[in-house]
């Protein structure tokens, strides 16, 4: 006499998770210099220096009633401006702290969004693969249908043709996650106003707003030139889903915010039905001590130096050895073609050898494995050998 | 093109949160002198030193990858284990660190549990007048039918035949809260047994076990000689739903758990489909800084000097005066008797005097009001004499 679909929430455990808690229990037989354990997207960069200072001042410092008291539910008004200032001051965008509701990080976030734009049991959210696999638990938690949209694996960028065909007059939203995980891949200009384009077209075929709920928790993790356009900028019927959780390497701290710009097709209704899908999952309000800890320090930058020496080293390395990949512009992921065309067969090759890399499958894209490069760098440097040994042997 | 009813829970605002921005919005005519709100149930004494010092101590001196790094998803083995020996030493009871899920506070606590316990579309969860206004959004929220049983208004215990009369075939559990939210009672030890022993005889009956869910946020906010029964002793299929809040005054910061006892019918699956509720909503782990300051701070206990305080000079005055109220034993509540036997009338004669009380109809006690005394103690000598005016009106 439970509810049997959580139950089984709770008992199956992630292809990830599954992989990790293995290299766990291996570390503890071979010793840790022994198993190279690439599976989890934990930033392994601490948190910038000025976080850990701001939240010694104002544990110090401030009244502490209000530092730990109840916020309003969408979050301190102080918080809320100083995030809808620095969007218009990075992105030109027009952001009212009315606009922003601070979240339990993206995860919250997202099922949020998702549960105000499911506006019957029959909606559909399309998402592209490869994708982060919890889009369909946090989807269908909601009380939506979970469609995807197969990869374009040439470029990673949009596959528009079997998008289109998979939109109906039930799509309520299109989730995009750019950079991406697990790809790396940054989706360009050119794919944005396609996209903005199609959504555009199909929203006047259907008689209603197909929106887009932009996640993205990977915003500063880019590499090069590269520039992540701002999907507001180029699509009206933008939700932006964003955490701090790898921008400022606080994952356990849950802190992000759901944007709804005004030029929403009705934002405020959005906004509002994205605050009461909170209230109802009894999100009473973000973490009050990190939401002033954001404000304080909304401005600073990811540390990016460990990322970039890693990245090079994977990328340079194991496209020498002839492994081919997704082109890793942004995230601290590789996305890497199977040399023997299966991820899953791969991923068990490498686990033999104590490599721990995520089989695509459960991204959408079963030909690939995830690699994350959040890890040491000895670790990348004790794979190698491995990763060079397998794609001789594939 | 929204979700209907997640736009009509954010639009509404609840009594006591309209009565709070009233109130701030008279102090900022009048003078915050001149207003005496006794609307929210904000800690109105600041979180003791030692989880002030444990934050400072942790962000100065430990790994900041780890501090602010994911935990699994039910919470860090240390504090589970924490959490789990300081039930044991406190109520002799034998839980162990996989019983406990740490959660964004009890609101979370309470909608997971809900959530899992929701067999069918067809499930019900009773809660016993006067109760959190809360309960019916979280209960609604998670899928089930709400149920309110009418109060005992002679000792705010719980009328056993009522009770009865409203279990079915699809009860799937009953809400308790006790220390009690509005009404400041402490359910006694007879009335625990009586519950113990309906709900038992019922489980029999309806062949399924009926949970009880135990919110007890105020458990630690007693005066005088009062115990508080620690239900699982006394009924099985018991789950605990505890929050930080108000014991440690962090509000804001969303931290408490969930502890599925062993002695639970399939405690194991319930525990599974709580985790999977919460995977569900986006709850990815609890606030990761908090939960190693609750680990160092199992042991401090509130400073309850302020509230007896003010318990006593409202109490001794308005009894004097000539008002009755509820036996408040626990919390921080004060549960009126409307001398007109009006709670919406009475509290709008009180909003005219700039005296702020909650109409007790949202708690399912029309003829009462609620009055928080988490306030300044001079607020309370400031409307002592409207009270004193306000029954002479009556």
């Amino acid at each position: 006499m439970i509810n049997q679909k959580n139950y089984g929430l709770g008992t199956a455990r992630s292809a990830i998770r599954e992989l990790f808690e293995y290299g766990k229990k291996q570390a503890s037989i071979l010793g840790a210099d022994k198993v190279f354990d690439f599976s989890l997207g934990n930033p392994s960069t601490p948190a910038p220096k000025a976080v850990d200072e701001a939240i010694a001042d104002i544990v110090k410092n401030s009244d502490p009633i209000a530092v730990h008291g109840y916020t309003s539910a969408p979050g301190s008004i102080e918080t809320r401006t100083a995030i809808a200032d620095s969007i218009n001051r990075r992105f030109g965008m027009d952001a009212k702290a009315d606009e922003i509701y601070i979240t339990c990080g993206a995860a919250a976030a997202l099922c949020c969004t998702l549960s105000a734009l499911t506006f019957s049991s029959e909606a559909e959210i399309i998402a592209i693969a490869p994708f982060f696999p919890e889009y369909r638990v946090f989807t269908e938690g909601a009380g939506a249908k979970f469609k995807v949209v197969d990869a374009d694996t040439v470029g990673f960028q949009i596959d528009f043709e079997k998008l289109e065909a998979s939109i109906t007059d039930n799509t309520a939203g299109v989730i995009i996650n750019s950079p991406n995980n697990p790809s790396g891949v940054v989706y360009s200009e050119d794919t944005i106003r396609k996209l903005a384009d199609l959504l555009d077209r199909k929203s006047k075929e259907t008689n209603h707003p197909i929106y887009i709920i932009c996640d993205e928790p990977y915003r500063e993790l880019v590499y090069g030139d590269i520039e992540v356009p701002y999907v507001p900028k180029y699509y009206d019927n933008t939700v932006v889903c964003y955490s701090y959780s790898k921008s400022l390497s606080l994952p356990g701290e849950r802190i992000g915010y759901i944007y709804v710009p005004s030029s929403c097709e009705d934002a405020k209704a959005v906004y509002a039905a994205a605050a009461g899908a909170g209230r109802a999952m009894g999100y009473v309000c973000a973490p009050s001590l990190l939401q002033t800890v954001i404000a304080r320090c909304i401005d600073v930058q990811p540390d990016l130096t460990d990322y970039k020496i890693n990245r090079k080293l994977l990328l340079d390395n194991l496209t020498s050895y002839g492994y081919k990949c997704a082109a890793p512009d942004g995230a601290f992921y590789l996305f890497l073609k199977a040399p023997n065309g299966d991820g899953n067969a791969f991923s068990e090759m490498a686990k033999k050898k104590n490599v721990l890399v995520v089989p695509g499958e459960s991204f959408g894209c079963k030909d690939y494995v995830r690699i994350s490069y959040c890890v040491a760098t000895e670790t990348i440097k004790g794979a190698l050998p491995y990763f060079k040994e397998l794609i001789e042997e594939c």
